[in-house]
């Protein structure tokens, strides 16, 4: 029988109670489709950080390089702890140490869900690039506190890292209606974004069969509310992905439905699997979290493992309850009773 | 009698039917409120640049700095002129030349305009800088056209430039429902943004009647599109500013209805007043343009020259029209027919 080690992180808040609400459905669906997940949970988060002074070991990245896949919560705890530190010390080292380059998150709305557009006929996967771009953590600050104060943010862009995640979304693209949306604003940013234009243009020339257009930023961001429907694969940098995939949460009824994966396709590291909410402090411990966008992560997740049949019928359950009504609603439904229900239909 | 002079640069495309509109209904509303507008027109624009070599004269900075204000249609023409040279010959010259720092742009529904939101209460204004950060045209590229290449983008933000974008937006928050949401990705950007946030902190101990709050761009596009109606004047960067009134576009209705005031507040020099659409070559010249977005963005400009009344008559003349149903499907009545309704209604 096939064993996949997963190496589970609830982090903190909410993130507790959907992992744990994850990891119930994705054993169910193993033991269906005959398969075994070996779980290890690791503590690291907010309070593990309050305790020891780090929010993960030290041979903390060691440690995860041996699994076949992460199950993530959620991270942070501003009140305690700054994010500067949390999600610079746990989420985003483990996103770039194992090049998890390509964030795949779906929008759609599920059976059932009413979202805040009239329009509701919408299948759209964006694909984030995850290590590089407007994130590079470079930059610096002069003349600090004085009136004559300048700060400045670099973005840094590779051919590395901009050909290979428009190569994974071409591929995507390929493999869905054929269309493909690349993001950027070139009209306003001249190296990088012209950068970026160039190599979709170059990689143009190799997927002939898909259909690829550029757009600015604020005219993808207006088209994602306006006319949904017309897209299929968005591609975008690391900063514009991060906007558009919160955007692409909103449309699909809220973060509580908005599931994640951050791959590194040539699964030589572990990839990692997290709904695209936070930890949500205000409503930590209500047991009112919806898990749907981390049981929809799980589903992401054994499909990535070559698990193809069991994701499929996890998202096949999520939709039968949803379509029933349940988990619909923000803050209607009880985290377990979701839960339950999805067990249910499984 | 009062009498202001007015550079009028229709541009390219619909930006010169939308700018004739405009023009007859601002000089009607003058014309009853008893002031004289002494407008005087400059064929600027792509089909100049191809005559002459340049989008405008090289003494066009000078020849505007003697008007009261500039009204500006659309510019670009990318089929035929790199943006890179219409906008950057042109649009962006202007707004930064005159330090028109203040990018101002409304975002409600009109009467009988029907968005994509299924909410339809909000009304919000977006105050975007307009000068320096992501736009700073700083960066260079490497190695390139080899696998080496980087490309670097840097956004630089000042102290001068920050504190006056937020000192502005404060004062409007002030004069609207005193709240204010200040928007940057500081767990993200750890120089530019957390600047941002320091500097909106300090301000915050001088507008202790404002209520502010800080949001990452990326909850805020999904705010923007779950609960607009939570919302009263939001500042951004020049980038998140960008993207986050394309999106304002988008749920009042569609570009159509967005108007932009380009000010600087210390009047030294001419503030410009432009619809936030493009020339739209697509519909150019067939009549169908809707004039709503420059009729309105005349009105900002009266309001900036100190015409309030006559601003006021030119808002409740549109509101009449679209509220008995001209106007308000992009493309259904002719840029006539909205004009003509307008007109009557003032
Ligand atoms: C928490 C934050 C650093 C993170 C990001 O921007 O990557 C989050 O917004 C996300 O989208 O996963
Ligand atoms: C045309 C472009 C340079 C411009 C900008 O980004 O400023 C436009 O998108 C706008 O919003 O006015």
């Amino acid at each position: 029988m096939t064993t996949y080690r997963i190496a589970l992180i609830p982090g903190d808040g909410i993130g507790r109670d959907v992992t744990a609400a994850a990891w119930s459905v994705l054993e169910k669906a193993a033991d269906k489709a005959g398969f075994t997940l070996d779980g290890q949970e690791f503590p690291w988060s907010c309070a593990f950080y309050k305790q020891t002074g780090t929010m993960m070991p030290a041979d903390g990245i060691e440690t995860l390089r041996g699994f076949d896949a992460i199950l993530l919560g959620a991270v942070g705890w501003p009140a305690e702890v700054p994010d500067s530190v949390s999600l610079h010390g746990l989420l985003l080292p483990i996103r770039k140490s194992f090049v998890q380059y390509a964030n795949i998150r779906p929008h759609r709305l599920l059976p059932g869900v009413k979202g805040p557009l009239r329009s509701e006929g919408f299948d759209i996967l964006c694909i984030r690039e995850n290590t590089e771009g407007e994130y590079s953590g470079a930059g610096g600050r002069v003349h600090q506190g004085t009136a004559d104060e300048v700060a400045v943010e670099t973005s840094i862009f590779t051919r590395t890292g901009v050909e290979r995640i428009l190569r994974f979304a071409f591929e995507q693209a390929r493999a869905r209606r054929g269309k493909l949306a690349s993001v950027t604003k070139s009209n306003a940013q001249k190296f990088s974004m012209v950068f970026w234009d160039e190599v979709t243009r170059k990689l143009a020339g190799e997927y002939a069969d898909v259909e690829v257009t550029s757009y600015h930023i604020d005219a993808m961001a207006a088209r994602m509310v306006m006319a949904p429907e017309s897209l299929d694969v968005v591609v975008a940098s690391n900063l514009f992905g991060d906007i558009l995939t919160d955007l692409g949460a909103a449309i699909q009824g809220g973060l509580g439905f908005a599931a994640s994966a951050n791959i590194n396709p040539d699964r030589s590291t572990p990839s990692m699997f997290e709904p695209v909410h936070g930890s949500a402090p205000d409503i930590a411990h209500l047991g009112i979290a919806n898990p749907i966008a981390a049981i929809w992560s799980g589903a992401m997740m054994l499909e990535h493992l070559g698990e193809k049949a069991a994701a499929g019928a996890i998202m096949a359950a999520i939709e039968r309850t949803t379509a029933g009504g349940i988990g619909t609603i923000q803050g209607k439904d009880r985290t377990e009773a979701i839960t339950a229900a999805i067990l249910a239909q499984l």
